[in-house]
């Protein structure tokens, strides 16, 4: 007994130190500045990317905390105020940032997520508000079933997409994902891409957040050349794609690289039969924000002209984070009426079927 | 003695397959086509990367090949006669392809091959003609030995750089890395990266090669970032870095986000005192190779002009592989004589400290 009794005098306690945190504030007392006030308790990335905030208020604009406990981006009305109304908009799409897609374990739990996540979203936001378009979300892991879940919601008056994440573990274009791409094709539901919140870049998850955040739209690039390379726009002639958050100004460089390597290596891919510039031209579109600034703002309009058109661009807020984009004050004052007309409603009119 | 007998009687032979293939051109014959013409038993990247070739010749250009049974751009003689005579060529930097800086194993025999390396280049190719600059091959993982090297070859006067791969699996600017810059400014030599045998991108190792050749330079754009962010520029005001084989059109696009982010997020690198553009038009120069090819070479020059001048650009041929680009073709016509006259010798000669 007593050999016994002495084998527990020193346990291991291993209870995991976010167990023993009750309250996160106390343990932020802990933490020396400037750590201290980069580190928001709503939404400290420290899980999946352990990044301090270097802006104050993390990840979203200290106004937009709705005062009540709850997350900043979470009351409608507060919403409703400083976003719709105030900037007298017509129809907003919803993009929100759970993605099943991107989880790696269980694929049917991302499956249950999905679901949940689409009738809260209806239930919540969409019947609350007619201005309010939805995107449906999917676990892609799951092909057949997020094609089913499609088929269920997307004929909801005000689900106008399917979203999925720019994902590092995967290229979302392989045949594997294709049941997705035909559900939002039969549903006329454009797709879109978002950043989720696994992304990394060409070296993994680089040390410093403005690192990251300098490079993330690599993760749209490669999404968007394995779309092309596998096939799905030449599969899906009806299917309309989103790059959102990805930053536009790179296209001319990447149409370019892209058609000089499809003119010399398009006999490894023959089911692509036209130059990926003239696919993503006709196929593609992207948002806005977060808007590039030209210390000379004729520079985005010649890069227009490099793409071939202005029809491509949709305006979009990223309300409400930290680099919310106002509509009154992101587009350079030098950009026509006729150019603001088509990025603020056209463009997002034609390519989402949306009347105002 | 019969039991025993009997456990050997299915021996389990785990002989590897590549080394029960003796002559990898009989194990050619069973693959069928179209992959038994694009595999190249000279450089099939089936190791680490696995692709087949859809270019016809495998990695090199068909007459590139020695026929002496040794691989492409081993030949002194036919390089000089299809290169530097052939386009009267004064001055040429040499590259190379080993780069034990991507060695995850061993750094120490890392060490061991960056020494072969150097010393079998110097008697090899820079001793048998003046022409050539060689590039200093170190282990950066090693940074302390790495700077020795440097120390111990950089005064040779044909070598005008340290060559450091794109790696995927680290940020070469990290501290850790800074002995391998102190070193390189301390003896005078620019620092170029290259792509290696393991770059990868933000989607990893994406299922063809199109994909990949397509999306690497996002390698060398994650490098670029890092080497500002982690501070080497304002730790070594006199340091000169080029960027060979990166692409360049993607330059104005990153360096309006890589700008607004800083405006935006400077407080978390405060040792960086300057917009990350300036710095990198005053210090990094990159090269034509593989040339991009806008429809309109107008939109080429308006490039030059997004970037703030038309003197980062170095001419690189990538001989001898197969996407070589020729002196006398690879620029639009439509370029001036002396904006050809920078790219074909001023911006590399005062790069490099060159004198023809």
């Amino acid at each position: 007994m007593e050999e016994s009794a002495r084998t527990t005098d020193i346990p291991v306690i291993d209870t995991d130190v976010h167990e023993m945190i009750g309250n996160p504030l106390e343990f932020l007392q802990y933490v020396d500045e400037p750590w201290r006030s980069r580190i928001h308790p709503d939404n400290w990335m420290g899980i999946s990317i352990p990044y301090s905030w270097p802006t104050t208020g993390g990840l979203a604009r200290p106004d937009a905390n709705p005062g009540n406990g709850y997350r900043a981006g979470s009351d409608l009305g507060l919403m409703q105020r400083q976003h719709l109304d105030e900037f007298g908009i017509g129809k907003a799409v919803l993009t929100g940032l759970l993605y099943p897609s991107e989880f790696k374990t269980q694929p049917e739990f991302a499956c249950g997520i999905a679901k949940a996540y689409n009738d809260w979203l209806i239930s919540n936001w969409l019947e609350k508000d007619p201005r309010l378009l939805g995107s449906v979300c999917v676990a892609a892991q799951k092909p057949e079933e997020a094609a089913r879940e499609i088929d269920r919601i997307g004929q909801h008056p005000q689900i106008v997409q399917v979203i999925l994440p720019v994902i590092s573990h995967d290229v979302l274009g392989r045949e594997h994902y294709h049941p997705v791409y035909a559900a939002a094709q039969r549903n006329d539901l454009a797709v879109g891409f978002h950043q989720g919140a696994t992304v990394e870049t060409a070296v993994g998850l680089p040390p410093y957040y403005i690192e990251w955040h300098t490079a993330i739209e690599q993760a749209w690039q490669s999404q968007l050349i394995g779309l092309v390379v596998h096939g799905v726009f030449d599969k899906f002639p009806d299917l309309r794609v989103a790059m959102i958050e990805s930053s536009w100004t790179w296209l001319p460089h990447l149409m370019w690289r892209f058609d000089h390597n499809y003119r010399s290596l398009r006999r490894e891919i023959p089911w692509v039969t036209r130059l990926p510039s003239d696919i993503i031209r006709e196929r593609v579109k992207f948002t806005t924000q977060p808007m590039e600034i030209a210390e000379n703002p004729e520079h985005l309009l010649q890069t227009f002209d490099m793409v071939g058109n202005d029809e491509f661009l949709m305006f979009s807020s990223d309300y409400p984070h930290w680099d919310f984009d106002s509509p009154t004050r992101a587009l350079p004052t030098s950009f026509s009426p006729e150019l603001r007309r088509k990025i603020f409603h056209d463009n997002a009119a034609s390519f989402y079927g949306i009347e105002v």
